[in-house]
């Protein structure tokens, strides 16, 4: 099986209190798929400028990540910089240029139009939309936003989670969205929005999973040394996704394990900057760490 | 078995989106003793005024709490005052008023001294410490602070802790006291400081359970209406060691069942002011969010 992904593929300026990297492989499509390429088949679309390292496309590569829907034209590619203060909970962000990001508009190959499994990473939700308009017969279509679209596009991001499965969203965007400060309540509201299954995500607190039947709670995998905690949303997305796409089954069951494994390709991400730690993660590494979250939550 | 709690009783004043209480039954002592009697016999230590309500007394003897060590004493009672945002998150302190347990010199009887188990609620570490000593052979001592001891005597504190084998501390508290960010690593201080074991309170978020062997991450109760989060710390501390004293075991499997149960009781704190809902809880709701628990971590 494989999932298809659209979203950026970016150059990040990054600072945090354990160091900086400039120009480093980022974006949302990216840290997505090298996550979800422990588990699948990457089909990656995106746009990237003249400019953008080869050895990028050849790390993705090495991953097995289908690039033929990564195009590169001429001009700059998207850049974002960043800063972490001590808490390292949220990053100001010092600087975004779109360049030939702005005018991204995902046309897919009628290979990717028979993708099974799609994740909308954060980009404008009519493109969101447009994109699942192209999917022949989909099976999951999961989606990711974030608060600049829930305040200046909310009605295209409502039409747009009609058309979706699975909603991938943070504490903050969540209430925003439902307009409602109690998490569970909010969380209902946006499961009558239209997806079936919505990840809450809360960073080092862990995740819930929530559906019209029940809910589950997961923890986050415990780290004594973060470095970088950009890319780790997307990369939760990417482990989830990467999961589910290997078989058609959306038990309960099915779906909670997901979230572990989103969880632990998360705990990955942040160990390094930009998509650095997944060089060197193994399956045996990520299967301890199945085992370890296990052990975190029996009673 | 049976359990003893030494700390504050007071009336307090709480305004909170949802309502407001003036005068109603609060203090650690208090908000413990109401949790750990769904579990256990409950000797008190505290002080009151001549002012304090028979009525609150009469509820606590209806719960079968030992009051004998709770002392009417010519004055005012402690009295707080507080005030509760939309978030909920914290409470901005209007008034607090010793009164009467400004002077509050535990003394304990010749049963009290003989008790396995001790729970000091958030006073003075000179207190606290002065109370362990009191206690003749106990099973295990269990202590709470708060950011007000840690910043002004945090000596005091650290020598009490020696004492100590249970700390509750919510993660604010933790980090100051370890001088510590990362989470992990500050549990990892606080064991050093003396504790066999630390229980992270997280509000909304859960619990954590530290032991050098291991840990545990508990979820919080979802709930979709949280009237009052005043004693929920307490509440949970009563759960958890009112599990406790029913058996001398100190197993990992026994701790984390105690920090589901802290976990339930402190859901029940929050539905309502006050103690209010200790008043209508039943051990069938207790066992009912126990078996939800189960059903919400399970994967």
């Amino acid at each position: 099986m494989s999932v298809l992904v659209v979203g950026s593929t970016a150059l990040d300026t990054v600072e945090t209190p354990y160091g900086r990297i400039r120009d480093g492989l980022g974006g949302s499509a990216t840290h997505f798929s090298g996550a979800a390429s422990f588990f699948t088949r990457v089909k990656l679309v995106a746009v990237v400028g003249t400019d953008f390292p080869e050895r990028h496309v050849d790390f993705l590569r090495a991953r097995r990540v289908d690039v033929s829907g990564l195009r590169r034209v001429r001009g700059k590619t998207f850049r974002w910089s960043g800063l972490y203060a001590d808490d390292m909970n949220e990053a100001a962000t010092l600087k975004t240029e779109l360049n030939v990001f702005e005018n991204f508009r995902p046309e897919l190959s009628d290979d990717h139009r028979k993708s099974a499994f799609v994740f909308l990473a954060n980009i404008d939700p009519d493109l969101q939309r447009n994109v699942v308009e192209q999917i022949r017969d989909p099976f999951v279509v999961a989606l990711d936003t974030m608060n600049y679209w829930i305040e200046s596009k909310p009605a295209a991001l409502k039409r747009t989670l009609k058309k979706v499965d699975i909603l991938f969203i943070n504490e903050g965007e969540a209430r925003l969205l439902a307009r409602e400060n109690n998490l569970f309540k909010a969380a209902r509201c946006l499961l009558g929005m239209g997806p079936s299954t919505v990840v809450l995500k809360r960073a080092a607190y862990g995740a819930l999973l929530f559906q019209r039947e029940g809910m589950f709670w997961a923890p986050a995998y415990p780290l004594y040394h973060v470095k970088d905690p950009t890319g780790a949303g997307d990369s939760f997305a990417g482990g989830f996704m990467g999961y589910m796409s290997r078989r058609q089954d959306l038990s309960p069951r099915r779906l909670r394990r997901a979230v572990i494994y989103g969880s632990i390709m998360a705990s990955f991400c942040v160990e390094d900057f930009s998509l650095n730690r997944m060089k060197t993660v193994t399956p045996t590494e990520i299967q301890e760490r199945f085992r370890m979250f296990r052990a975190l939550t029996r009673f």
